[in-house]
């Protein structure tokens, strides 16, 4: 099951770097929903390479093509295939890379794995398996926004020692993309911008954090135990590239208050519910959503692709030099944005899904 | 799916706080392994209450019976069902918290997603149910020693504001368990030790974090896309009560680093392979194991259950005061620990018997 | 995953034969359902052996302990854990059957895959493993008939070579229970009973067909493709101890006719949805329900077990006699009835919970 | 997830009838399989419509195309999608069908679940899904060529009355692919094409039954309790379109011989291991191999399009009149064989795979 996620609304995403095609297959979305295809295709050019001068210069139209489920714009209830076509290929490009692994890629990993793996562009570990991940997100979203109202977005909070000061629950998409770093907090956008220009010209590469928040939203989501909303969060933040930390509400930094200070009293809400005065919880108690935004955090590390030197061992196991060559992002927050939203809108979309089984007998 | 955790190794747990008993199913350990049971109940020993003053004094002994899966002592392939009772019951005790809210708790989200919840102590979302996941992780965890040899040990490493320092190539278990905290360096052992009695005294409660090492790691473990290795083990620990994050290797910290100083140089190893000069990545790249060690840290927040009032809400949306009497942990840590080590041990078990059918034209 | 089946609505069985208890896990039943303990053990009842003299003699009382799930009888939305212990053991009756293997058991199978088994009463393969089923089944039952309103009756259709006559849309709980053949035919039925009595005396066993129906169906359920009610089902009755084959509709019979004549046609339905005029389909169309009684009939070959000499294998590979002493069934065909209603309803449960998803968006 | 089948080999599929395209992803299929690309189209080729005068004259070369999983012809471990566009589409022929349910087909009943379907030549109900089981489970042929040597072979062995004598045991590809019926028995086979002929012309259909077996098989296949290898058999024959019964073995017949007759006897075998003298388990017992031949028998119907006139209804629930157009098979079972040996492909690759987890602990 190494390529599925979710359960009710499930993903199975397919495709090498420099294979024909990736794609992605969308299995239970509900049918009778109305799809804009166009949206689509901007969460996808959010990501895709070559939209500014801070990210990978690789030339891809990332065009989406929708193979099966829809009939005249409306979903079906049946699979929702979806592929975009690798473009500009060259493969020769990567003959060098053939008999060596580069230092924190995933080179050695798979032949640990596999004894085989497809070395152009990093193959099936390349970020261009998220192509799939975002065309579904982009469906998952229009589904929130139909059903419960949810809506999901997220933002560049640092980029190397740069923080970012956003307010979560004011922060527009607008906000979001008018720098091309997506950090709203127009300083450190720009101070971002230098880091990232400056990091590019010393060969070096830079991480970051992306918050992200789900606004508007229901109560009652998330499994308790093992399937909880913050445990599916979690999952589906580490299983992108690059990432290696997650938090919910206070996070890490909530281990550094006390209980007095960290609980979120409770005061009379206004539909018959409580609501919580603060939200260190991050909007999820005991794995279920009660109704506050959900915020996390994802820490991304910097990119491995860098154009210095580099010592290395060849796949004889023999000591190298290796130094990248050609195009590669020198910070990958920019771009990893619409993904992180994606991943939340599969979760949600699926823990919406669920619970509609587990209310089945309210009257 | 809510109870259920795994895929070739896969736990199903059951039971509630004040229910009559508490429990597990383990699915799919490979048969002929042969059990120690009384190591089963010392990882339960290190979980459970009354075990020192840092933690609470309810009275359970956690005796673990053992109802099927096993013949003379071993494994036979068929599903291993283990219970504990549930003794130290005092139902009427928990009367005063039918009809309010507490903070920080799951009480108003079991509501808001079921419609109907089970209050005394917590009902399901009781850390009582951890109980589970430790018995099943002693199995894993000599399946694991009989397999392919990797050890799992965790410890506190921070307490409120007191950080310690601990080499986790070289810590053990004896240092681990030589004082109550469960923190490996002496001085920041002593240092939380006050802390956690004085946050006690004063009606109110502390959070940390806890680490955990894979050691004696092999290569190749972890599906990549989804199932990474450390998604799934991301998955684990934010499936835990009170957790609110995870990172692996250099984690948040890492985000602060360039690429230059963040990749792990490979070096030519001594069996034919490379290994890692530094280990930022944590034992983890695409997803797959490297050899290395895996180090993750797990933030838990401060307990939500304190003796100090607190203003909240009823069932009935009208504001109250709160103040938690009888027994709780001032802070979790120390017996978080042996749980997070569970859920490590459940994780690489699993991805180990995956792996058997990757590998399986291997001549 | 060998012991767990269904997905919204899941069971996960344990235990064996002679170990200490058998039992379920039920995981996502939904909240609010008001259970009848009383009704889980009357299907217990109709499956537990001694209840007549047609079968085994083994003294178990087969009484079922709650172990979760459940505050004030009603269903929490938690997992329900249900036992019952097995009571009449005899370990050293089957010290004979330690190094050998029975005929069309699963004692060489379970070898073969395991490399050991519990030997004492088939263990894990005894069909005492159906207890945790049956209970199961009898909670979906409650939630059928308080969701959709669906019910589940099976019968003895046929044994060895004796058919009976009943009509699947009129035939009554009270007709089945009125034989302990549990064959509604009152002549079959008498002759079902004769034959039994004559195999047994004989050393002999025999086999048969059980026929089970969904009444008051409501359209829709299944899923297109690979979860199609009716490949569901065959799972769920090829999962049984002793099943041979499964048929719905008119099955293996309808195939001896033509397009025409099998074919199901419609007609304008009293409220605005078409009915069928015939039902061939057996109820379902594409692999979903079309509102038409669902009916199936599950094949069972005659009882390994026998008294009689066989000819067998030692586990040291070498030529062998054996004859079964003690206590078994001559014929499973009345026992098996409750069990194949279970395995109907816990089918039905899943697939109207996992309708919920799908219908989301109705407005 | 009602598009996916299979556990550690896994499939998806998507597409409908007169969309651009149907396809698979085949997920956990091990690394370094030499794949032969001509002999998956081999297979497609046996299910092709056009291939014969007996079957549907749709004009499709289902030329596959392979997007992603191989490179240099070799699996890398990774998911392998596969595609064949629909080419011979002509959706204005389908407008009469926007506002009618065809007897016995999918229409009525997708309407009831979804609200909404494609009703362009059946849409996702169109036998053209079953392109990808196909594709995948001639990957699963080679797999298990490479792997355990095991080899899979069906025929057709009824059609309406007539019924063919053939030797599981002996029978090869170039005795069934000898005629256009893909009936081995020469004298059943000519009876069978004037009978389909026949029934072409007087505008009606047949139904019949398919044989397949496994031969050279291993024992220990398959997981007990629910993942039989007979129970996922069942499933994965009743989920194809037109199944409407399945059985192993002696399967329905075998229920009218005593236990006697029925027991397979054991001997020893040559290779430390006893052989049956008889087959009457069909190479099951206990839901796992024993290393005969598994011999399974699959149902179909008649097909449901048929060109005499029905009485049927609208969609507006008022009676009308319809009969076919165009194009269709008057009987499906020559190009079910090769799906019917894909499903067991699958299953068997399925468990072989799942089974490398069990013997693990294997010295």
């Amino acid at each position: 099951m190494t390529s599925r996620f979710g359960t009710s609304f499930s993903i199975s995403t397919f495709g090498e770097s420099h294979g024909h095609s990736v794609g992605v297959i969308v299995d239970g979305c509900p049918p009778r929903l109305d799809v804009d295809i166009d949206r689509i295709q901007q969460d996808l050019d959010r990501r895709r390479p070559g939209q500014s001068k801070l990210v990978t210069q690789r030339k891809e139209g990332d065009e989406i093509q929708i193979l099966s489920g829809l009939h005249d714009n409306t979903t079906t209830g049946t699979p929702i295939a979806m592929v975009v076509k690798n473009k500009d290929q060259n493969p020769g490009a990567y003959d060098h890379l053939k008999d060596v692994y580069r230092p924190s890629h995933a080179d050695f990993t798979y032949d640990a794995k596999y004894g085989v793996r497809d070395h152009r562009g990093g193959g099936r570990s390349s970020a261009r398996e998220t192509i799939g991940r975002v065309a579904a997100g982009a469906i998952a979203r229009q589904l929130l926004e139909t059903g419960p109202g949810i809506e999901v977005l997220g933002w560049v909070s640092q980029v190397h020692t740069i923080d970012a000061e956003i307010d979560p629950s004011s922060v527009s998409l607008q906000d979001v993309e008018s720098t091309p770093t997506r950090c709203p907090d127009p300083a450190a956008a720009e101070a971002m911008t230098d880091a990232i220009k400056t990091a590019r010209s010393n060969g070096d590469s830079l991480g970051g954090v992306v918050t992200v928040v789900a606004r508007n939203m229901v109560a009652g989501l998330g499994e308790p135990i093992f399937d909880r909303l913050e445990a599916d969060l979690a999952k589906a933040m580490l299983s992108l590239p690059a990432a290696k930390g997650f938090d919910v509400g206070s996070g890490f930094a909530g281990t550094r208050l006390t209980g007095l200070a960290h609980n979120d009293p409770f005061a009379p809400g206004p539909i018959g519910r409580p609501v919580t005065t603060t939200n260190h919880s991050g909007g999820v108690q005991g794995g279920i959503s009660n109704g506050s935004d959900i915020i996390c955090r994802v820490a991304f590390k910097p990119t491995a692709t860098i154009s210095s030197n580099q010592q290395t061992v060849t796949t004889a196991n023999e000591a190298t030099e290796l130094a990248a060559k050609g195009r590669h992002d020198p910070c990958v927050l920019p771009r990893a944005v619409p993904i992180v939203e994606a991943m939340m809108l599969l979760v949600l979309a699926d823990h919406w899904l669920r619970q509609q089984a587990t209310s089945v007998l309210d009257s």
